[in-house]
């Protein structure tokens, strides 16, 4: 019998390295399907619509936000970030495991309309390296580098909402660790094992 | 800072290869602890006390039963076998994982005491392939089979109470999937990761 696929949500501070995680866990991991983003924002040269994000009108946005077509939106400066339910249900009902990377606000959104997905917050080997993460980074000014570790802050308050915490101390030992969690999940006792003793109990 | 250990009780019905997932567990994670049992049997040739079980006098066993020093115990035919507390207890203060493996009846004797224990049932691919593994390891007469297979029925009504279920169709595979479930659970958001998280704090 086919297992119900998982929605593994993935989050954690600004530079903590949520991207590179994912992306290295796709890599290794097929089979693991990446939830993908809706944005009102234009798209950059080398991005892909349907790859990188869905490229929506917003007006197109706006009516999905009213017919509760998301997971989560925000707004960010003047664009809108969302993520589409239809895909994300579509691959669990497949069987398919699926993954989000997201912002701690978004995950919170998400745990209020989806509270089964699977929470992972990847935490920093210390302050100090995320503090060096974002200023090799080289995108924020002293000013913005001060106001995303204050956010790290505030957002570590909320970590007692995660199903689970990775240190990402380095890829590979984050990425088995995420891969550890998403097969121990596929054996968590729900629906589909009474399923399967029901069967056995057919072959008396 | 050291995580604290968790209890991996490892049950399934008879037959359906519990003993030998947990040994081939150990050799692959020789760091993974082995919880023994404590009876009052006599000691078979080659067996070695503290290895094997702990071989103890009537009296002793009854009187750690007085006070309270098992986290289960159970009469079988006319002999006593049980879990003492104490070793469990020690390795988890430690930080150190330990694996138990029992059957169905003593892993609900332990859910009430220890709570915090992650439960992991062993599932036979097929009750034909279970029936098959009885008849092949040559121990049972025929009503003795039959009364196995009617137990395992009898378990599987309560797999509601475990946290994971594991097919244990081919060992490699069902070794993989338990060595998941201990990773996935020493990233569980729990008291620890608060710990870590002042930690953080005090670094500002």
């Amino acid at each position: 019998m086919k297992k119900k696929g998982s929605l593994f949500v993935v989050c954690g501070p600004s530079g903590v390295g949520k991207g590179t995680v994912c992306k290295e866990l796709l890599r290794v991991r097929p089979e693991i399907k990446l939830s993908i983003s809706a944005t009102t924002r234009e798209r950059r040269k080398g991005e892909i619509d349907g790859v990188n994000y869905y490229f929506l009108k917003r007006n197109k946005f706006e009516q999905m936000i009213e017919n509760d077509e998301f997971l989560e939106y925000a707004k960010v400066y003047d664009n809108l970030y969302g993520t589409p339910k239809k895909y994300v249900l579509e691959e669990l009902n497949k069987g398919n495991d699926i993954i989000l990377e997201i912002d701690p606000q978004g995950a919170m959104q998400i745990k209020e309309k989806f509270s089964d997905g699977i929470f992972v917050f990847l935490l920093p080997p210390s302050m100090e390296v995320l503090r060096n993460r974002i200023i090799e980074r080289g995108r924020d000014s002293k000013e913005n580098i001060k106001k995303r570790l204050k956010c790290a802050y505030e957002e570590f308050d909320f970590i007692r909402e995660y199903d689970y915490y990775i240190i990402n101390d380095d890829l590979s030992g984050a990425v088995n660790s995420l891969i550890a969690i998403i097969e121990a999940e596929g054996c968590r006792v729900k629906g589909d094992v009474l399923e399967i003793i029901r069967k056995y109990k057919e072959e008396i």
